[in-house]
């Protein structure tokens, strides 16, 4: 299929099935809709001066205030919430960069999400068990809607667990993502990118799009959350491999061939696994754009060259020593997504998954990467 | 559409539309295949020693000798023929690896080509004008098939010109390609990598791949010559762009929006002018991957980064200096990809091209690259 859209433009305001934009808004309601970020990290920090310049650029479309939620923390002696309010800067998690005034941080979450229209969630998903139930207890208003910037899944017994499913179970709202090659520092300093918005609804894309596109961070809508947000999972394997062909010494063949085989099991293990999925969201930022930073940059592919330089080291390790102790989602994802592999004795059609799980947790050597 | 091959298995004998792997050889002939390289630079000499070992193992399908084709120079006293055909090393293009013994170099084209069944052409496409008509005067065997692994395109007044075409009219002979991230001296050195044979017939493209497939060196075939000769001319251009951003100093996630949107805008380019282009075609190795090859690494990418920070050079100045003499195949094909787009008045269908020529030949800014 050809992708017959200019990529530089925005989506036409006729992908909205219901004709034309202003029909297209989040309710019939015209208020400008309340907008809540859950979460105050890097992404979130970065995030959010984009946000919250939309917000008071459409005051037909949103009320003026980005409510950001903090978890708080004490710096040297203040309150974080106080700093970003004070000083308009996240002094711990993106210093050095602004955050606009209509940036107001919120250190009560049902204070940070009372009333909201939109609730953008932006953090470990770890947190989601316990905050979920604090906003549904807080209520939610009527066509509220939800859009995850969590980049991770979950599993239980049957296999992958999507974070835009917990959220719309746990809160019984509808949920998109937004998905990229989106590093957080790059985006705060404003260098061009793009992201992808994949939503169940274009009513709900295209109002979400207002609220996250610029001319520096473009943002295409596709009508496929569930491909989107596997994306944002899958990719981590693949860097992982992408790091151990760099920790082998090999160079840009071998690396580019790793991609490649990636981004197909990727595609395949979606088929496969889900349904819905579409072939144009492989295409998208989310998908090869957010593929090569991962495999060229990153912390996956920097604990996977780690892992084969430093003979013997643990995963563990790794996280505690390269990555001061946070999380790669990648393992975890490796692990789950072979397990559900192994169940269907698919191992063959995924011979590169199937690989770096064996390298990562079974001590296979890591030359076998692509043999 | 699903990619139902596992990456990493040879193509299945059955791609073959005539039926088992023995049927779909070259010809009823069972004779073994005389096969001559036309070409010996480093790309050349390094592919030398995938095919003159597949040769030699599969003494049934190949005449064991490989004939190459070599352009005389006098190196320190003596003829490179004879350097290759007594010490087995080409000292010029590709020193430090040894060409195995059953490379022959033949300084006469003539006696290099006479009686071949496969001529592999892997010189700069400005030679075959002046070849061609001389190998064709020789005489041509009977089912005798080509295939180039030129990357470049030429261009007339209607627009570009493949090279296979021009060996395809020049010869009278079916042509091939074989195109993929596949860096001469990575793959000289074994690291693991793939490539794509883009074939007009299975039956060729099967037998083709006995010549160069190897478990370090994949090949994958597919049914689609032009659009994987396109891929691998179209992607100069992006890469050219990758080095606009990195002289600018951006970061990945801009090299990532570049590579996604010029992907897309060779996709598009290969479906408005050319038929019967397919869409897996960019997923193969001579599409995705020869394009992160390109964007992160060669000359184009190169060149590209000191055109913005050398202000004012010219390309001519940066094939003589960063390129000792070397020729940019991107610059043209900028120049007459962009005078097709103009032509049909779709230059805001194909807005990276466009900027790129732009930026390129017509003074603007590097910065409107991804604007």
């Amino acid at each position: 299929m050809q992708s017959t859209q200019a990529p530089f433009e925005r989506q036409p305001q006729s992908t909205c099935a219901e004709g034309s934009f202003h029909q297209c808004q989040l309710t019939t309601n015209r208020e400008p809709k309340k907008v809540s970020l859950v979460g105050s990290g890097n992404w979130g920090s970065a995030i959010s001066r984009i946000i919250s310049t939309n917000m008071k650029a459409h005051p037909s479309l949103f009320h003026p205030t980005l409510r950001m939620w903090v978890f708080e923390e004490n710096i040297n002696g203040r309150n974080l919430s106080d700093i970003i309010n004070t000083d308009h800067e996240n002094v711990k998690y993106l210093p050095g960069y602004k955050l606009p005034s209509n940036v107001v941080a919120v250190p009560d979450l049902k204070d940070a999400v009372d009333g909201a229209d939109v609730l953008v969630f932006c953090l470990p998903h770890q947190f989601l068990s316990t905050l979920l139930p604090k906003i549904k207890e807080q209520g939610l208003v009527h066509d509220c809607i939800g859009v995850s910037l969590i980049k991770g899944i979950d599993f239980n017994e049957k296999g992958i667990v999507l974070v835009s499913d917990i959220i719309q179970s746990g809160l019984g709202i509808d949920c998109s993502v937004l998905m990229g090659a989106n590093v957080a520092s790059e985006v705060a300093a404003g260098d061009f990118c793009e992201s992808t918005l994949g939503c169940n609804s274009l009513r709900h894309g295209a109002f979400l799009q207002e609220l996250f596109h610029t001319d520096r961070f473009h943002v295409n809508v596709v009508l496929d959350a569930h491909g989107v947000e596997l994306c944002g999972a899958l990719k981590n394997i693949v860097a992982l491999g992408a790091g151990f062909s760099d920790g082998l010494g090999y160079g840009g063949n071998t690396k580019a061939a790793i991609v490649r085989l990636g981004l197909i099991e990727m595609k395949k293990f979606c088929y496969r696994f889900f349904n819905g999925i579409k072939e144009d969201t492989f295409f998208e930022s989310c998908g090869v754009a957010d593929l090569i930073t991962s495999c060229f940059g990153g912390r996956h592919r920097k604990c996977g060259e780690h892992f084969v330089k430093d003979k013997g080291v643990t995963w563990e390790t790794l996280e505690a020593t390269v990555l001061h102790g946070q999380k790669l989602q990648g393992t975890w994802a490796a692990k789950e997504v072979h397990r559900m592999i192994a169940k269907t004795k698919a191992e063959r059609e995924f011979p590169l998954f199937t690989a770096i799980y064996k390298i990562a947790f079974e001590g296979a050597d890591a030359s076998t990467c692509l043999v």
